[in-house]
């Protein structure tokens, strides 16, 4: 059964059909993956019912009113505690909604929970000591849902929410859309504020979001722009897709590489065409985000300034990760900073003739929690699911990603669409000519 | 005699009364106080040539066109080297103008030279091997200009230029406006581009403009402003002027304080309002200052990066200053941005209920360059030059200085405004109606 997209939603909520408060009911009872770190049914409630009142006063607030959204616990929302992640509640302060959230409770969504993420945000396979949501698309064996959005792709599948807010660093947003076949926009950095969001990377941070559809991304993304850029209705036909060859094809899981040489194979002969890239860059943005760009020692700041007490007590794989950028001199650190302009600019100049840069959205198949015991496997895994995502990051792009098929693992594929920075719209509006052509998620990969 | 303002040399110009060829010529026979690190008369001309030429075809370019301007020689100006105030000519690329210059160029204002600076525009003094602009007001000893746009205010009271242009990190368009009996503006950090300018501290730099008026400042920012604000011609009666006591009114040489103090009497009797602020965090941005806020990692970031041979070959008293910088960690550095941040949010709401806080500009008077040559006495009268002029800075706001009197020693003593971030156009205005009270620089305190 494909579920109601958000227009169908909006729709059956103006008809009086249902209501904010039947909704939620049905999201909470649906929440069977762990993909919550919290959930509280009367919070959740008390918007909801404020939904449905606004409603029959004759209030329309838009497309997101009364709809059910899980929102990364990485957000500061009223009514919800905060742990980014971490073993305890972070102060009070850090439950003040930014913008994003801000924009999302004005227009009177209904948030189902906090969703589970790695600590900190600082990973992208999604495992957490305190809770690792179980990736739907594999009922026997518990296999990771992607991160650090860790539980947003699943609260979408399993209907536990019809639109989720995620964060991405260096694939955060992207991963877990990937590996649970739903569609992840991340936003070019500084488009949407990171303002009431416990921050990872002060640099290269982003708000994002996941939703079952491209066109249920395109609603939720006018709704929250503060821009005036609209999505155009239609793309002129001939989508000019840039490929590279290299890097960002190696080491693919068994089935990955073949699902989105389908997709793409597909896109073409509905009228597509192919360009290949130049683009020396990749390997440089990749050499950056592997020594830890700017991320490791903003965090490490993050942390001495207002967690002081928890730097000791991470998980030993977000430790891992941090070493030892307590002691970056200022000089490399601006360094890097300096390269991901560089990076900016030859990237932004290589795509001006084409419309979206494509390649597997992640590499690996996800991993189960068990074989991440193996030593040195965790680090792998992590390195190798973030190793194309992390490019729009370093690069300073907008991407998403878009399922493309399942791998030999029977696993969702993400096929990841990355344009010039700010130009979200295009991107999406390629993206839902590209959903005309493959199907929805639902229609191209069924359902777990 | 009352040197020409900038509409009165606009009028002569369209009036075919003078040339810019015929300005150019008296400017550069006007340096005689050492104010420029270079000059070339043949690119001068060329310069008014273009303008003389454009005015016969009918073009108008506005306010500055023809108008002779000095250029600190950290700003790329086509067709000048650029040396930062080192000992050596910069690479090419620092010839390449910002959008501050360009603007200037293409409304073809004509630049009569690069003027002297600090090395690297760290320091207040003036001092530079290379050479030290006199300060006009001495006829007898070498007194320092002030910096670090040395030359700058020099090259408005010797006539040798009609404008300024500076850039001010810590006080360096407020320190030698103050010791030279002019106007400078120091503008609110990134509303203009410091593109195409030696940088000294990303963070804090700013480009701003010395004048011989108010009146002038006011036609130079209106022609090179970006954005839309213009200043309002007249402010409403009693303006609210704010000052707070302690900090910014000790140590102050001879006569100086005299001088604040009767200019704002006359303010007062004029109508103006007087509003005792309590600032506890200017003590706060002291200290930050003298610690080097962000500013020595960043040259020493700078100097590694571009100019890797010049560092140890540096003026020794801006080698100490950068000090060893080089260690400082990442976590330290943004410590220091982010106290910036907050410093920021403090003065600003600070600052709601008055048009200007006022101060002296500069607490001691120029020292003679023989004096300097005491131990310890460098670093000591830079230290107090800087001390008031760096809270605009280290609190984010926009400042301007204009002539107060004269010290007891018979030099030049500023009066410092600052306004909250972005109201350059308000502050200007504050200053025209002080200007009409006080009268100008040439009125207050004659010539030199």
């Amino acid at each position: 059964m494909t579920p109601p997209s958000l227009t169908d939603l909006r729709r059956a909520l103006a008809a009086g059909e249902t209501s904010a408060r039947e909704l939620l009911d049905a999201a909470l009872a649906a929440d069977r993956h762990d993909a919550y770190r919290h959930v509280d049914p009367e919070a959740s409630r008390a918007y909801a019912n404020a939904a449905d009142a606004a409603r029959k006063a004759g209030i329309d607030r838009g497309p997101l009113m009364g709809i059910p959204v899980s929102i990364k616990d990485l957000y500061g929302v009223p009514g919800f505690p905060t742990t980014g992640g971490t073993a305890v509640q972070l102060p009070e302060r850090f439950e003040r909604p930014g913008p994003v959230v801000q924009r999302a409770i004005e227009q009177l969504a209904v948030p189902t929970g906090k969703t589970r993420t790695v600590e900190l945000a600082f990973g992208g396979i999604g495992t957490n000591p305190r809770g690792t949501p179980r990736n739907p698309w594999d009922a026997k064996e518990h296999r990771v849902p992607g991160g650090s959005s860790a539980g947003a792709g699943v609260s979408l599948i399993e209907g536990s929410a019809a639109l989720a807010f995620g964060t991405d660093t260096a694939g955060s947003v992207r991963i877990p859309a990937a590996w649970t076949g739903t569609v992840g926009l991340k936003t070019t950095a500084r488009r949407w504020s990171t303002e009431g969001i416990v921050p990872l990377s002060r640099t290269l941070d982003t708000a994002g979001i996941l939703t079952r559809t491209v066109a249920d991304a395109i609603v939720a993304f006018d709704a929250l722009d503060p821009r005036d850029d609209s999505v155009p209705e239609r793309v002129t036909a001939g989508v000019r897709i840039g490929r590279s060859d290299g890097l960002a094809w190696e080491s693919l899981s068994p089935g990955v590489g073949e699902a989105v040489e389908q997709a793409l194979g597909e896109l073409i002969v509905a009228g597509a065409t192919q360009h290949r890239l130049e683009l020396p860059f990749l390997s440089e943005a990749q050499e950056l985000f592997s020594i830890g760009g700017p991320v490791a020692s903003e965090l490490y700041h993050f942390l001495t300034t207002h967690l002081p007490d928890r730097l000791e007590a991470l998980d030993p794989r977000v430790r891992a990760r941090i070493g030892d950028a307590g002691n970056l001199p200022v000089h490399e650190y601006l360094r890097r900073i300096d390269r991901l302009t560089e990076l900016n600019a030859l990237a932004t100049d290589a795509l001006r003739d084409v419309d979206v840069l494509v390649m597997p959205t992640v590499a690996n198949t996800p991993p189960t929690v068990a074989s991440l015991e193996e030593p040195g496997r965790y680090a792998e895994e992590n390195l190798l699911c973030l190793r194309n995502t992390c490019f729009a990051s370093y690069l300073g792009l907008c991407a998403l990603s878009m399922p493309a098929g399942k791998d030999a693992a029977g696993m969702p594929v993400g096929l990841m669409l990355m344009a010039r920075p700010f130009q979200e719209a295009h991107l999406l509006a390629v993206a839902r000519a590209f959903e005309r052509t493959l199907g929805t998620s639902a229609q191209r990969l069924g359902s777990p």
